[in-house]
Parts: structure tokens; sequence; C-alpha cells
């Protein structure tokens, strides 16, 4: 018998969310490494060895330890064409799924690491003031992604969903305590229920025994 | 006689030169339009249908506007496969390929926003203190990819050059005015030296106006 191909190193709800439910939506065999965010784990010298940035998630594929979220996302998407989860190369859609999947990427998640780790920018006692300063940076998010999703929807990419979706899905579902949820654009909110109706969803609910946001 | 496939609307110096980069790299036509960013011409209504963020680049391919500058020029090494500077799904290096694109666009990129705009994560009052933690925050980055580069380069996938490296050049150059500019690192030295040394570089320094870093 091979060993799963696949070990993914996560924390219950935190960036490895995309990749377990990519995973899982795809039916690919895999085991599941828990990394203790809580007591530090991800900062210890055995972790660092896989993952040197300390952050969940590592995707080891066939032995070989690979990071960032995204970056596993599209691979395992593009690794699997038929499902139809990445416009491979040569794909008229292509062009807008890497805008899309960098977007995400570039300009919205950093506003997240910025909005659960409010003392990185600038030390503890400007928390609250970065806080007050990230907010309205997402809400501006938002409206441009609700505003391309009521032009060129329901997807990112139009008829079909892609792992950008998935991705996008993460992040709202970061916004569901602050004051304005993503879930209060209708776009955003049609197109995070669609991907929620999917078996998948339910599925990694069960496997990293989350409740909120169901 | 056909009009040029792309349009770059760029800023000198800007992550716009990057993509420039890679369309001289690979001798594509292209039209170049300034946007005068010092007057704000990136968040006028006529850019804005561009661009929604506000901000360079954007590359207009047979006419339809597509932004991010780190999607750009995945999509051109993409498109023109047998130049080499991407690897294809399928190729032993695409999970690496993916990794150091996302990595440099979410994890390196992010900070050197802080670094030109210090006001954007907590207000004008907080810019000394953004840049005193930004800064040993960049340099971690470097540490962590002259680590790397040690182990499996010279280039970030090893023996050739892909689009990735030449955003990490790009990154690089930004830290030329920073107490420990990246150069001081050698592995990203020896790097950064390799590619100033192709054609195209000097070919953009020509087309930007550039001096610093020559
Ligand atoms: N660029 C990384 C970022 C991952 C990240 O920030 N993970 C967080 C949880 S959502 C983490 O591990 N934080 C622990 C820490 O920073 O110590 C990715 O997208 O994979
Ligand atoms: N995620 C974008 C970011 C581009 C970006 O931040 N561009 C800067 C110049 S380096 C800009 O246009 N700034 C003007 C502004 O923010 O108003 C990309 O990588 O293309």
């Amino acid at each position: 018998m091979n060993p799963s191909p696949y070990t993914l190193y996560y924390s219950p709800g935190a960036a490895s969310l995309v990749v377990h439910w990519v995973l899982l939506e795809l039916d690919l065999p895999h085991a599941l490494a828990l990394v203790d965010t809580k007591a530090g784990a991800q900062k210890r010298p055995d972790y660092l060895v896989l993952n040197p940035n300390g952050v969940v998630p590592t995707l080891v594929i066939d032995g070989k330890p690979q990071y960032e979220a995204a970056a596993l996302i599209a691979y395992l998407a593009e690794a699997h064409p038929e499902r139809g989860l990445a416009p491979l190369p040569g794909d008229p859609r292509r062009a807008d799924f890497l805008q899309w999947m960098f977007n995400l990427a570039n300009m919205v998640q950093p506003l997240f690491r910025q909005w659960w780790y409010p003392h990185e920018p600038a030390g503890e006692a400007q928390a609250e003031t970065v806080l007050a300063h990230v907010r309205p940076r997402i809400e501006a998010q938002w409206d441009r992604i609700d505003a391309h999703l009521a032009a060129n929807g329901p997807y990112l990419l139009g008829d079909a969903a892609s792992v950008a979706d998935f991705h996008l899905v993460m992040l709202m579902r970061w916004s569901r305590s602050m004051p304005k949820p993503a879930t209060e654009w209708p776009n955003l909110a049609a197109l995070a229920a669609k991907l929620k109706a999917r078996p998948s969803f339910a599925a990694l609910y069960a496997r990293e025994g989350l409740t909120e946001w169901a």
C-alpha cells in the first residue's frame, strides 16, 4: 500500500483551512498533522525545518514540504484539471485566474494579517489604532470584489467556481466578527452560500471541529 | 498591421518595473502608458476603470485590462513556455515555482508596501514606528531567502532563472536605501548580479530613465 502522497500541517480555521477544503473537494487521500499554534508549535525547530516562516499551512507533497496556502491550492487544482477548479495556461480565463489568485494573496490576505496580528506593524501600544485603520481598508476590498461579482459573477471567473473562490470564502469567514462582515455585501454573500452548500464544506467543518459561520 | 497586443500602464521604478522587464526579456512588442503617480493619476476615474485598486501596473492584454504584477509576469512566462521562465503544470518544479511566486507576493511585497507607505497601518503619527517595526521583518525575509539560495540556488528554483527571480530582484531594488540593503546578503547579491547582467535590464533602465542601483 502506498502511503498517502499528501500530509497537511494545519490549525483549525487558520490559512490551512482552504488547503484542507480543496483536498476534500478534490477527494484526494491525505494525512492531517495538527499544529498547536496556541502553544507556539509553529515556531519550534522541528516545524521550522518544514516551514521557515513558522506559519500554517505546510503541505508535504510526496515527501517534500511546500508552503503558501494560495500556491498549494493552485498546485492541487492544476494537478487535477479534469475537476475544473483552475483554468490551465492557454485557457482564455487564465489571466483572470492568476489576477484573482494574486490579488487575494497580495492585497486582501495581508490586511487580515493586520486584523489578527494588530501589534505587528507598530507594536502592542498601537494595536487599537491599527484595527481602526485596517477596518475601512478591508471593507473597501469587499466593495471592489462585490462590484466585480455584480458585473461578472456569480463566481470570480464568471459561470464556474475555481480555487480563487474557495480562497475568497476563507477570507470572508475571517471577517465574521468584524463590525461589518463580508456577508453584508449581497454578491459576496451569494457566492459564499453556493460554496458552503458543497458537501466538502460540511466535511471540512466536521474534520476541523468548527462551528462558527457554519 | 496589428496593433501591439500589450499596453503597460507604468510608473518608473514602481511595481510595474518587473512587468516591463519581463516584456523586454521575452522580446514582446508592447506600448507604454506613463501614469503620473506623483500627481495622483492612478486615483482618477479614467484609470480606476482599468484598475479599481488605483495602483500600477495595469497590463492591457488584447484589449482587456488586467492587474497584479505577480499575476502578469506569471501569465507572460506561461504564454511563452519555450523561453523557460516558468515551469508549466506537470513540471516537477511547478510546486516550487508557485510557492515562491506567492511567497514573494504575500509575505515580502506587503512589507515593502509598509516601508513605502508607513502611514497606512496606523496613521501619519505612527509612520516612524511602523518603519522601525518593518525593518527587522524585511531583514528576516532576506535571511530566509538567502539561506534557501545557499542550499538550493543560485536561483530560487535551482539552476535556471524564472520570473520569480525577476520579482525578487525588483523587491531587492526597493531595499536599496534601507540601512541594510538586500545586497548585503551574499547569495541574494549573486542572484541580482546575474539578472542585472542581462541585456533586458539595461534596456529597462534606459526606457524608464532609471539610474539608481544600476
Ligand atoms: N503566507 C502564509 C500565511 C499563513 C499565516 O499567516 N498563517 C497564520 C494562521 S492564519 C499562522 O500560522 N500564524 C501563526 C504565527 O504567525 O505565528 C500562507 O498564506 O500560507
Ligand atoms: N498588488 C499590486 C500593488 C501595486 C502597488 O502597490 N503599486 C504602487 C507602486 S509600487 C502604486 O501604484 N502606488 C500608488 C498608490 O497606492 O496610490 C501589484 O503587485 O500589482
